[in-house]
């Protein structure tokens, strides 16, 4: 079956928003076997919708529209659609008591316009809305499904998780996929392929491998696609195990998990705690522990000394090192990672010094120098590292490096 | 003139990454007159880029396909535009020159597959990577331009701002454009397109007006095409001047800036230093200042108290506190904040405490519930909230939150 999804929005075409619903669709559909097969992001224009929606109609089952269902003038999905499927109006009584009930709860005047959103095509099936006041709307057309979301990121989720993909799986029944992800780190793309290029060459037809590079990290999707009796995940697995134990130790996980939750897991595992002390990361690093929930079974805290001043007086680090060696100095960060294991009183700690730049880098000390260390009760470990790439970039393969620093000492 | 974009992986498609590179490319052609029509993901697939480019090429006058360059099987971009424009193969010595310097620079080997990345379409002109080993593409056909990219995103940028632009910009020039934002912020979208609505209803045809929400704040884009002599920016401007007027203080900024950039730019302006505790956002807040080069002229550090411990330790909050009013409390907040800003001798400060969720919630504190205080010498602001949304969503607001509250005292 073909899936393709439609987003609708000027905002995503001059690159005012970035289109992360279409990647959470993505990863919801996979799970229940359904692909993707194109993303279309298009204008608020309703020719642009109309040709749009005839493309995809004709080469899909599934359409998933998200994006120009909110109350403004500039949002013309909803009145599009009716005159493309060519129905009328009526008013959906569940959605109206929803909305007094909204407003008057938040003691909020409702407009004529917010009233509009209780006003549907009368040939589709309500998707309610929990968090907001535009509902998702359903619509079977000749066996195949479109379905239309508001574009807000969480009110799209709760909608599609909870009232369209119900309706999806009693729908449509896809043939089995697998997906197994290996996470690696610290081998470069070209030498992983060289490493594994036997096991590749020999893939059957229906296992495919693919290559994921990021940040310092490259994560190997297998996939799978069942054929007849055979049980694919057994088939998968074992070719996920064999290119395991060629890659050894750089392997970092057999699941799609980030470093975080790696270093997360395996610290709650052991009930061990750990903190954070961080120069040219600014809070990333802490930032990618405390979103993922329950994070305070683990972490404790952390000190963001972007000042040698903060480095000096909440973690410790002699006045001293910051004229002789310089505040990026393996000294420097191992006084930084005991002293913030020390005052935070914790099991690990981390700690990050560098240059992440567009400024501030030197002959001896470019762009891109980062000194991170890990420490436990017993052992501190310091290195230094050369990074490339942009601002974002430093901090976030500093942040992979330091998580991976961790996960080889715990 | 019509562009578009095709940004080709599977990795895409089933959610494992992404696109952020499409908002960017979107952002940068903006700035030069060039509107985005439609962007298209794809597969890694033959029939499906051979299909997808013909539509392009039907509809539109520039192309812009990122991806799918990478040294391993899975990346098939190159070999299916070369078969698709009928061309040959020519080895770019320049390219082979900068892989072999590449690769002996960081004493890696070359393997063969590596050096295939020279290998290229005989009728395209080279597009150097400056940070990687697959080189950009331009192609010529018939009066239009189909550009490919690598898809790791500062590769990319560095290959479409250095080279691709000025070739753009001397091909193709445009009528112009001119954009201007109004960030506001505490005002739903609806209740403001209530009080703009004369302002909206009276829009000449060639200006347009778009609501962009976000986490408690709305971003009102103004477009407008120049119209023979007229000077549009003037024009927009003064529709903008009438909308700031109606909408009053939750006017942040009248540019495309983050709240996080706002606060900065007045800090900084006024050669004032910010320190920041954190405990619910876990070091999001001072991630979003440090993501700004030059964050070390204001941002002094930030002490991120996931725990009670580090809360009474690191910031002097008194340990009666968390059992009679809680952790989540203004009591524990204002204690945060003025701690944080003696302790890293400061101007201003930030503090934040609240339930993220999932978990953690009770009757009287939901989750969602966050304090936020911002104080100076001076004076010190602490007030309660309510967020909606899940875990990211609570700290994205609550940091949005926090940035207006001190914006507002500065």
């Amino acid at each position: 079956m073909r899936a393709e999804i439609i987003t609708i929005g000027d905002e995503l075409l001059i690159g005012q928003v970035v289109d992360t619903n279409s990647a959470w669709l993505g990863q919801m559909l996979n799970k229940y076997n359904i692909k993707i097969h194109r993303i279309n992001s298009i204008s608020d224009n309703r020719e642009e919708i109309f040709s749009q929606l005839t493309d995809c109609l004709q080469r899909s089952e599934l359409i998933i529209i998200t994006g120009g269902l909110g109350p403004t003038k500039d949002d013309i999905t909803k009145n599009t659609l009716v005159d493309y499927f060519k129905m009328g109006w009526r008013v959906d009584e569940q959605v109206m008591n929803q909305l007094l009930e909204f407003y008057k709860s938040r003691g909020r005047t409702m407009f004529e316009v917010n009233k509009m959103q209780a006003h549907l095509p009368d040939g589709c099936t309500t998707l309610i809305n929990e968090w907001g006041t535009a509902p998702g709307m359903w619509f079977d057309v000749d066996g195949k499904v479109v379905i239309s979301m508001p574009g807000v990121p969480y009110e799209m989720k709760n909608i599609f998780e909870l009232k369209a993909l119900p309706l999806l799986s009693k729908k449509f029944q896809q043939a089995k996929l697998y997906h197994k992800t290996i996470v690696t780190i610290n081998v470069p793309e070209s030498i992983l392929a060289k490493n594994i290029e036997e096991i590749e060459d020999n893939l059957p037809a229906h296992i495919k491998l693919a290559y994921l590079p990021n940040w310092n990290m490259v994560r190997l999707r297998l996939t799978g696609t069942q054929q007849g009796d055979r049980d694919i995940e057994t088939e998968v697995n074992a070719i996920a195990d064999r290119i395991c134990l060629i890659v050894g130790e750089d392997v970092v996980a057999t699941e799609d998990l980030s470093l975080a939750e790696i270093v997360f897991k395996a610290l709650s595992a052991r009930n061990k705690t750990l903190s954070i002390a961080e120069s040219c990361t600014g809070g990333y690093i802490s930032h990618q522990i405390t979103l993922l929930p329950g994070a305070s079974r683990v972490f404790v805290g952390s000190v963001i000394s972007y000042s040698n001043s903060v480095k000096h007086h909440q973690l410790g680090v002699e006045n001293t090192l910051f004229e002789t060696v310089g505040a990026v100095s393996e000294q420097v960060v191992e006084q930084m990672v005991q002293g913030v294991r020390e005052r935070l009183q914790t099991d690990y700690a981390i700690a990050v010094s560098g240059i992440a730049g567009p400024g501030g880098g030197s002959e001896d000390k470019p762009v891109g120098t980062v000194v991170i260390g890990v420490c436990s009760a017993t052992e501190t470990i310091v290195k230094k590292y050369h990074f490339i790439g942009d601002r974002m970039n430093v901090i976030g393969r500093a942040g992979n490096m330091a998580f991976d620093m961790l996960r080889r000492m715990i």
